[in-house]
Order: C-alpha cells, then sequence, then structure tokens
C-alpha cells in the first residue's frame, strides 16, 4: 500500500512522529509537503477546500486505502498493525495508545514553554511569559513526563528496553524523537536531568542504531530541528 | 460489563466526557472517585503504587473486562462500538476519533487561558498572563475551533444534526461538554458568538433533550462546572 504523509515541509514538526513510523516500517510513502512539484499548497488544500466533506483541523494526515486520518496518535494508531510496529493483543494497544496520547499531552507543553500566551504571536512578543514558563516547564513538568516514561521502561513485565512488550513500537520511536528534540531545545537542563533516567538514553541508543532509522537519519528526508517547529533552541529558556 | 471509572470528585472535568458516553448508552459503571467509600483516595492509588506495571500519568482512566485504558480519547474509543454510540464503518471511526482528538487540543487550550504559565502555580500567580491569553483565546483560537465544528455538522453528507454519520456518536456528547463549559466561562464572549454558529446551538439543543442525557443532567451525579476545574468563570478573563 502506498501512503501519502501531509505535512508542512522545513521543519521535523509533528509530521517526524509519522515519517519515524513510516521509514522504519519500510512503508511505501510519499511525504508530499517535502514533494518539490506538491509542497505546502498541497498540505494546505484540503484543509481549505469547501468542497472536502471531512477536513483535518491541522496537518499531519495521511491517506491511506481510501481514507484520511488526522492527529499524530491517530496515524500511528492505523499504521501500527500495518508496518508491525503495534503489539497483537487489544489491551496492550489500548495501552501503547494511551502511551502516544501521553506524549500528544507533553508536545503540547513543550511547545506551549516558547508559545505560552498564542500561536498567532512571534516568540519576541510572549518572551517575558516564555521565561516564566520555562522555569516552571524545567523545574516541575521536564522531570514528572521523564519519570513517568522512565517509570514504563522500567516496570515493562517484558524487559526494560521498550516501552510496550518485548519488541520495538511506534511509540519508542515518538519516545526517541521527543528526546532528541529535548537535548535540541534543553541541551543544558538535559545534561544535568540525563544521568537520573538511563532507561530512557538506553532507548535513544537502541532506535538510532535501527538500520532504517539510520539510514533515515542520514537520508536528505531527515530535516535538522530549527526555531520554527516544536522543539526551539533558545539558551534564556534553557535556564 | 461493568465499568469503573476513575477521575477525581468535586469537578466535571475531563471525567465529563466519559460519563456522558456511559449515561447515553445506560452503562452499568462505578463512578470511582465520587462513591463515598472509595474516593479520590482510591482514583490516585494505581498512580503512585509502584506495583502497577502500566501506570496511566494520570485520570481519567477506566477499567473493563481487565484491562485498564487511559485519555479520554482512547477510553471513548473503547467505550463508543460497545455503547453503541460509534459508528460500524472502519473508516468512519477513524475520522471520528480524529474529531475527539481536535476536541483534546481544544480542551487542553481553554485549561491553559487561566493556566498559562503552569499547572503547579495558582491562577492567582499567572493572573496577567491569563489576561493577555484569554485576548488571544477569544480573539483567534475560540472562533477557529467553533467555526472548524460548525462546518463538520455542515458538511456532513449525512445530514446537519450531528458530527459523523445520520445518529448520535460520543464525539457529539463531548462538543456539547465543551460548549456548555464555554458558556459557564465565558458567558459574553459566547454570546456574542452563538449567533454565527446555528449548526451548535442546535446540536447542545438536541444533546440536552436526549432522554438518558436529561435524566443524568437532573440527577446527583452531575456536578457543576465551578473554579476548580477545565472551565472557570473568571469574569476579567470573558473580555
Amino acid at each position: 500500500m502506498r501512503f501519502e504523509l501531509y505535512y508542512w515541509p522545513g521543519i521535523p514538526g509533528r509530521g517526524e512522529f509519522v515519517r519515524l513510523a513510516l521509514e522504519e516500517g519500510e512503508a511505501d510513502y510519499l511525504d508530499v509537503g517535502q514533494s518539490p512539484e506538491l509542497g505546502a499548497e498541497e498540505v494546505a488544500s484540503r484543509l481549505s477546500d469547501p468542497e472536502v466533506a471531512q477536513p483535518p483541523f491541522a496537518p499531519p494526515y495521511l491517506k491511506a486505502d481510501g481514507i484520511v486520518i488526522s492527529h499524530v496518535a491517530n496515524i500511528l494508531q492505523y499504521l501500527g498493525p500495518r508496518l508491525g510496529l503495534a503489539p497483537e493483543d487489544e489491551g496492550q494497544r489500548y495501552w501503547l495508545h494511551g502511551l502516544q496520547l501521553t506524549m500528544t499531552d507533553f508536545v503540547a507543553e513543550i511547545h506551549d514553554v516558547h508559545h505560552p500566551i498564542g500561536v498567532g504571536l512571534y516568540y519576541d512578543d510572549q518572551r517575558e511569559e516564555a521565561l516564566r514558563r520555562s522555569e516552571q516547564f524545567r523545574q516541575e513538568r521536564l522531570p514528572k513526563f521523564l519519570t513517568y516514561f522512565e517509570q514504563v521502561l522500567a516496570r515493562n513485565p517484558d524487559g526494560h528496553g521498550w516501552l510496550v512488550g518485548d519488541s520495538l513500537t511506534y511509540a519508542d520511536l515518538s519516545l526517541f524523537h521527543i528526546l532528541s528534540g529535548l537535548r535540541y531545545a534543553f541541551p543544558q537542563a538535559m545534561q544535568r536531568f540525563e544521568p537520573d533516567f538511563p532507561l530512557l538514553g538506553g532507548l535513544v541508543s537502541r532506535v538510532v542504531e535501527r538500520p532504517n532509522i539510520k539510514a533515515y537519519l542520514q537520508s536528505e528526508r531527515r530535516q535538522e530541528f530549527n526555531e520554527q517547529g516544536l522543539f526551539r533552541h533558545y539558551p534564556e529558556l534553557d535556564g
């Protein structure tokens, strides 16, 4: 099956969670936003076309087999079983999806550190509030989420390597991306925290060594973190 | 099947999205947080018990048939087909879940209007920032989300009554709750907006007339909105 991923070009953004699953699963896919002939205009068209009966609220969305699926966690839940990135058991799938939704919340909080007042304003227009929010984030929220995912790894009855079961799922790929983004955005804070979270560090190391992920990270398909995306490195927010 | 809902007592909160589905679907359920013998302590126990292999990050979570499901959208996706609140078609179910996840994002934004700096601080300690965020919210985000859901209702090929297909789903119940909460929290802003969103108003009217919902709203099981929950009425944030 051929998948079409619709997401803005120029940033890894939320689309990256989907790309990592498609790449690890060796899926045949078109990254519409990064395609020179299509690009951002094509991504935007479905959002604003009054003829579309079921418009996504925002990218990313995925076209597959005649249906359109929006929201990262929803897309991953669809792709997981099809790409060998989800467990067989139904109960485990609900647990996996719940973990992904906790990451959805985490990512929204990370984003709002640099945009605490509104997405419609520039960072510079909410820098004072961002400074204050970043302090709360580094002191309260960041360690809370890291502690949670470290615990999930530690308590997995099938071993300490992956979040769910004894093999990699899409949630491991997403957690890898979040941790990579946090290292980029908050290098000092993460350097202080990482010794306390050895299982998280181990997960990152294992994911980057997956042959498909390794090849992807070295390819031109991989876009660098930058100050337009979710994970932004503003040194003043790193304490 | 008997369901157990775990959520903090004293506020409708995120638990209310689950309650509405359970009530409309005439489910046999125990609201653990509101049970006098159990209450908040019982809700908290699973979160902090080191023996729990798969701890939820936060309530609400649901116990059903030997599994534990966390996150509103995940719980509703589980309950939907079991309570007659989801369509049969798989593609339509992904669309429904995507709508629910858009509501998850909307609710997080509504919450952060009164908590733009951090959940660990009181409202009074972030009142200035909240004033600024509320302006952005009322001018940009609130009309954007309302416009989106009005469009979804208008474009539904099966009629203009419900979000998905030709009968009520869990997403209609959730949208009803969000609109009720917004009327409580932002009465002036909503009064200005509502004439432009007749289909949203129609949905609220139709949901409150459902016999099971009507009975629930008049029962003692229904908790009032208040200034501890997601939807808070602080007149200064209403413009």
